[in-house]
């Protein structure tokens, strides 16, 4: 043959690279006196090309009109807002690129331990405000772009929201990498780079929530750094075998490659600036003999569809999981290339592989990336040839688990025959994990069967299923809920039996924090200003200690004070109004109380709790003589959340406070005192024109339910009050500002059990339980609200069964309105109450969690980015 | 209804925008005196960041090493060759940019008549080599890569061939563009940008082609510009109706967006630079309620990944339709959203519809944009309100039809369902442009039923079908062939009829054309420098007017000129022979002659002969002794080229070739007078470095099937001589050159029908009729190249019917290689013959051919960018 060329070797480098890598673990070549020398060319014209980070409004202007230029081919002629905002964000990146450069390249002289932050979703929002602020260049910037034409809020607005989770556990991510930046850890996040983000949320006339794909990326991404010369190659379906000892081959399948994108994340007041890779999927370049049928084109091309499918919708669904291959895929591609990638960089050090939990922890956020456990496994066993004892001890002193949810649907698990299908070496993995574990189970309770049975990975049933969350806890060196009371029911409740066998002590507690960057400073600026002035410190010393707010209590009582301080809740609320009127066109009243509840639409969450609250509130005032109305606290009442695609009565929730709003908005006896709206599309940035504006916000879940809950913190943070139920973070708020400063309500965790066996074996008609909320629903079901039947599958979640409450806590939520609306009536009162609650937030900042996990956890510390070499 | 919004509103702008555009249709503002105003913010600080084309070394190294740091976020130590690359080119897009932009203004302020050239195909190749040579740049670039510690070679290696089409046709429009802007002329084009190009080609051990997609744009593409403010919606599917007026309305249906990317087309010698816009599809922001069911999110994603998939693919077939329902809507999206372009930049000037054709020519490459013509149609009467004879007025004054093939199997048709399902308005806009026509023929010729039938855009059948070259034609104001025999083939047969009805005026002639900067100076450097030296004329004065070359002639009785001539092809074979090595590991003697036939694999293009010829041959070889043997010409042989996957007898024919290769490297008996190559993966990149240095080249097409060829032409501008049938632009070189300089064989055009007439009604034995061939024919049959029984339906195209006449030509065919070998005996007449060939190549420029549309078709001129304003 003279003229074939081997198929698998198309594509490969000629030529080995020739030089070695820098910013991801490798260092310049060093002569003989251990001087760096200059790798390629001549030194002194490359130096004359760098830059460094710009500090003068010059230079950044001189950087924006280049991005203009030539990365947007755009003039001053034809530039829009949206063009302006591409070309300053571009300059941002440009000057973000110098600190991330100096931060790698840090870590990789320092070669301190390292962690991972794995995590399915990252909900950053926007960027550009929170990246000059970081940088320090907000003003330089605003004065720039003024120059230039532009206003710095006009174009800050154009940017889209990197929407890429679902809620609180995408946006904890997103804190916590601010704050490991702002910290000075080596921390990395690993995501994935979902094409499509959360759906955007639109409202029908009707009321229905329409759901309308998010292409993201579409204007092109700023903000990302294609590493396109960082891919793994990652298989799927094939051939397992077993080999002696525990080995395995797995040959066959379907081969693609996930490709590297890099985002940079900027510290507050440092230069560090850490990374969060997210992985894309791509076909294999040329041609993937296992994956499709050589000779076949369309089939070709159809294979390589389908690998970019992988990574091109994020699942929105929340506190679910669905069984979907494509999710397992995702799930897996993610793992196993973030672990390639971990394991190289490891590698590069020359260390043996048992110093891996040395050099590096992972942190599991939930039960999303727990396959890297047998991943890891997999690669120990078949690839580096420990031996199991060797690989399971590796294994064990490198991942760390984060538990979310007590909720028995929430908890993860997926069919045996789908694993053993999309990932056959694994089965046998997590079969073998299992087989040791229990034997081990057995020697400390011989002969417990029904223990063996509740701890088994395997769950029996038609079919059988892999828990995973028991893969999480066994497989990890220690296992943390998301505030003290949730941290308790996951030792007492879910993971019981495992406490028993592994000891308490790896079963530990870190309440969540939120970034007081954005959830202070950035989405209410004045009040920050305020802050800093009332403090006497500079505000980078309170923002990244935030147990400074403390000092905000000596000044409760001056009257000044309080006065700025209630003026800037009240522009604040005004702002928002501003928002509803451009963008819905409706007026809202801003002499009102603002009563805002924002999350997700889920039942545990009772935003029909919530609504029935305020149907019960326009009976009242209904029935009321105008002269009796005019005592009334006029109120406006905020919702916003997406429901889960396939959740009805979810759905339905909405579709009632959307119908709800149109009478009450519309009636002329009740509309001074009562407003209501439902805002579309709820989002990080709307969360930062909601938080500010809020007189109380509510955080009413069924007691037990809500694992922490973050917006509570963020609400709180921003001098808004609390109206909840004890549960979650909701009770370690109170414990700091003082049960006096919270409105609390309803039954308490160790109730609901009880309560549900009484719904279930001794029901109670409602209409003698609790005839106020009985009317209510009665009053719906009579069609006040139009589509009088449309409503009873909503209703009958209460009437019947009424798993989450509703019945056991209305007359008390009720009550506590009542208090709410009572403290309000005495607004020096209640501007005090709003100082304090802010005052007390210190604990609940981000950084606190992220230390929290470095000390007790990971066992990392802070590297500082040192002056430039 | 307080809370909800209108769908229909959602990722529309807020505010209208503020600045007009200029740089494709907009001018900027000017005061009360005329004077252009500032746009916006302050004009200094603009002007202070603005950038012209770098001139010296330093600002070049300056601009890699920006791009290095900032948009490849890399360093030196981190930097290989294809990095440099993506940053050098970056920085020449940069260079272009400031040409580009200064080219568009000055267009949109002499608002001249533009034309614009719609081609499925442009198969461009490389583009930062043709770049650096018409930016002038070629030597500082040089210096300028060195000092950074690459090698300019290296580099431009990295770059990956833009693939857009499948052949000749793609290619042909690629120089038209070159030669668009190196003559001045406001030529644009239009296409699509595939995500996937022209399948990469592997040769598997056995001979068997095996196609991988080829995702071209993995690594970023630093030619285009997204253009994300200039989109348009395309709609499919949904339901048209008939108002009165010859009116309709098309409605419902799914929506696509077409986004416009720029290809920056660079002049020679000029600062003007043209512009390709590709089209890319995607999925409507938002929610786009026809497209799918609402409420079902899966679904939205779904339809929205079908949005993405209609510029996905290229589809990878010559000279054939599939009546794929995908194919049909790239033609239409791409034909859709060119024509909203242009007619929005032509209404930017405010002029009336009816002046559209004395600003506006469209060149139809091929029937592919043939549903311009209807579509032209509905935009004027249901959009603009036109009646019918205004708009058939303007229609037939705009377009320009260019056909490329007379082969009936090449002659596209679409079945009349599946338009009605696709386009349900443009099949009843095509319905009645045939009513009008057929019954305007029908006045002349009064019961001509067969002539209405033949003339019919409608064919009868089962389906019907429409035929889209008879729409072409009597859409446009003219029609051209492209080559001289092929012009009149046009004429007497496919379009006989309609030249008998309309007159043949507007029945005409352009023949083809190669740019001659990419195909002499750019892949045979040394024989331009030669041929600058030897004419004592600056490059850019014979590169833009190749008839100059014509001054080569007195130096063939020159023997130093002469011997340096034939030392550079001499040089090229060792090049190309150096490429195989590396590439391909295996070694070409480059001592021989080189015999060189690429081009796509088609049963008309006859391969077939051509490999026929070289078992021949081999056989012949075979059967002399050593001593004979000894006086043979050595010959190496190299085919290259791609089959349309599903063509199974080309791909057989490859096959073949691949093995009689193996058998014939290896035999010790022959292989020092005859080797044989196949290179896999032909490309314009591959073609650049085999036609320089090729001895003889074969175009061997069936007489009257090659339309024209331009292959043809590049071997013979670079000296190679050229080994044809009498047939396309072959007769038109042989008529400049003198047919003493070229070799032709086989039966000519006329004779063609009749002789396969005599095939199928008085056959005669092949043993008879050509026993060498039958003797070639039985040894392949016998096995003698492995696979005994595969190459039989191969061999049976021949054995019987033979369509293409390789029986009837064969001993012509094998009269003419021994006139070839005799011919290269006399090593100094050859080279004679070359240096005549070359120079009497004039004719073939595309600038030629471009100023001939300009001139005698379009009526446009040329708009020289003047100084900078
Ligand atoms: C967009 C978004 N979704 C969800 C959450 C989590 O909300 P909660 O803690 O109320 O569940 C937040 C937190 O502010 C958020 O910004
Ligand atoms: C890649 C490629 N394909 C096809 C062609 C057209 O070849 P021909 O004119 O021989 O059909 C060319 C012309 O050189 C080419 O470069």
């Amino acid at each position: 043959m003279t003229s074939t060329i081997d198929p698998k070797a198309i594509g490969k480098p000629v030529r080995a690279r020739r030089h070695v890598r820098t910013l991801t673990g490798y260092l310049p070549e060093v002569d003989a006196t251990g001087k760096e020398h200059w790798p390629r060319g001549e030194e002194e014209v490359w130096q004359a090309g760098l830059r460094g980070v710009d500090q003068d409004v010059p230079s950044i202007t001189k950087s924006i009109v280049n991005h203009v230029q030539t990365s947007l081919a755009r003039q001053a002629y034809n530039l829009d807002d949206l063009g302006a905002y591409q070309a300053a964000a571009l300059s941002v990146r440009d000057n973000l690129l110098v600190n991330w450069n100096e931060t790698q390249l840090n870590y990789t002289r320092k070669n301190p331990k390292r962690a991972y932050y794995l995590s399915l979703e990252f909900l950053m929002g926007r960027t550009l405000d929170n990246a000059l602020l970081n940088l320090g260049l907000k003003e330089q910037y605003r004065d720039g772009i003024k120059k230039l034409g532009f206003s710095v809020e006009d174009i800050l607005d154009k940017e889209r929201d990197a929407a890429l989770g679902n809620g609180g556990l995408g946006r904890l991510a997103a804190c916590y990498l601010d704050s490991g930046s702002s910290t000075e850890l080596p921390l990395w996040g690993y995501g994935l780079r979902y094409k499509y983000g959360i759906f955007q949320q639109l409202i029908s006339p009707e009321g229905n929530q329409l759901e309308a794909p998010d292409p993201w990326l579409d204007n092109q991404n700023p903000w990302e750094l294609p590493r396109l010369d960082v891919t793994y190659e990652v298989r799927f379906y094939g051939h397992a075998e077993r080999l002696s000892d525990s080995r395995g081959v797995w040959q066959g399948g379907q081969e693609v490659l996930a490709v590297a994108y890099d985002v940079m994340i900027p510290g507050y007041g440092t230069k560090n600036t850490n990374n969060l890779r997210l992985w894309e999927s791509k076909p294999k370049r040329g041609f993937d003999l296992n994956s499709f049928n050589a000779g076949n084109y369309e089939a070709a091309v159809a294979s390589s569809n389908s690998a970019d499918a992988i990574t091109s919708v994020l699942y929105p669904n929340d506190h679910t999981s669905f069984g979907k291959e494509l999710r397992l895929k995702q799930q897996y591609f993610w793992t196993a290339a973030s672990l390639a990638d971990i394991i190289r960089r490891f590698k590069q050090q020359g260390k043996p592989l048992k110093e891996l939990p040395d050099f590096v922890a992972i942190q599991l956020n939930d039960t999303h990336p727990t396959l890297a456990i047998p991943e890891l496994m997999r690669i120990l066993l078949d690839e580096e040839d420990l031996n199991w004892e060797q690989a399971w001890s590796i294994v064990t002193n490198v991942f760390f688990y984060t538990n979310h949810t007590v909720l028995p649907e929430a908890l993860e698990k997926w069919p045996v025959p789908l694993i053993e299908h999309v990932l056959p070496r694994h089965l046998q993995i997590i079969y073998d994990i299992n087989l040791f574990f229990l034997q081990a189970v057995e020697r400390k309770f011989p002969g417990d069967r029904d223990r063996l049975a509740r701890m088994s990975l395997i769950e029996e049933g038609q079919p059988k299923q892999v828990r995973m969350a028991h893969l999480a806890a066994i497989g990890s060196r220690k296992v943390n809920g998301v505030a003290e009371l949730h941290s308790d029911l996951v030792r007492t409740t879910i993971l019981k039996d495992f406490v028993e066998f592994e000891g308490s002590s790896k079963y530990s507690n870190v309440t969540n924090g939120i970034t007081p960057r954005r959830w202070l400073d950035q989405c209410n600026p004045e009040l920050s200003d305020l802050i800093t002035k009332t403090l006497k410190l500079d505000k980078v010393v309170w923002l990244k200690d935030l147990t400074k707010l403390d000092g905000l209590l000596e000044f409760t009582e001056d009257a000044a004070f309080r006065k700025e301080w209630a003026a800037i809740k009240q522009r604040n609320k005004e702002r928002l109004a501003n928002y509803v009127q451009t963008t819905l066109g409706l007026t809202v009243r801003t002499d009102a109380m603002f009563d805002v509840q924002i999350k997700r639409l889920h039942e545990y969450k009772r935003q029909t709790l919530n609504i029935l609250g305020v149907i019960h509130r326009y009976l009242t005032l209904k029935g009321q003589s105008p002269e009796e109305r005019k005592k009334a606290n006029p109120r406006v009442v905020f919702f916003a959340g997406k429901a889960a695609p396939a959740y009805y009565i979810a759905k339905l929730t909405i579709r009632l406070i959307v119908n709800v709003a149109r009478v009450i908005n519309a009636d002329p006896d009740t509309k001074d005192y009562l407003q209501l709206y439902f805002l579309p599309d709820y989002s990080v940035s709307l969360a930062e024109v909601l938080i500010p504006a809020s007189d109380i916000s509510q955080h009413i879940s069924t007691a037990g339910t809500e694992a922490s809950g973050t917006s509570n913190m963020k609400f709180c943070l921003n001098g808004g009050l609390l109206l909840g139920t004890v549960d979650g973070a909701n009770i370690e708020i109170a414990e700091e500002v003082g049960e006096s400063n919270v409105f609390f309500f309803g039954h308490l965790t160790p109730a609901v059990e009880d309560l549900r066996y009484q719904h279930l074996y001794h029901p109670v008609p409602l209409e003698e339980k609790c005839p106020t909320l009985h009317r209510v629903l009665e009053q719906v079901s009579a069609g006040l609200f139009d589509d009088a039947d449309i409503y009873e599958p909503l209703l009958n979640t209460i009437r019947q069964n009424d798993y989450y409450l509703l019945t056991d806590d209305f007359d008390s939520y009720i009550a506590a309105l009542a208090m709410v609306d009572e403290a309000y009536a005495d607004k020096e009162e209640w501007t005090k109450k709003s100082i304090r609650t802010t005052a007390k937030m210190g604990k609940f900042s981000s950084d606190r969690a992220i230390l929290d996990y470095a000390e007790s956890f990971w066992n990392i510390e802070p590297i500082p980015v040192t002056a430039k070499k």
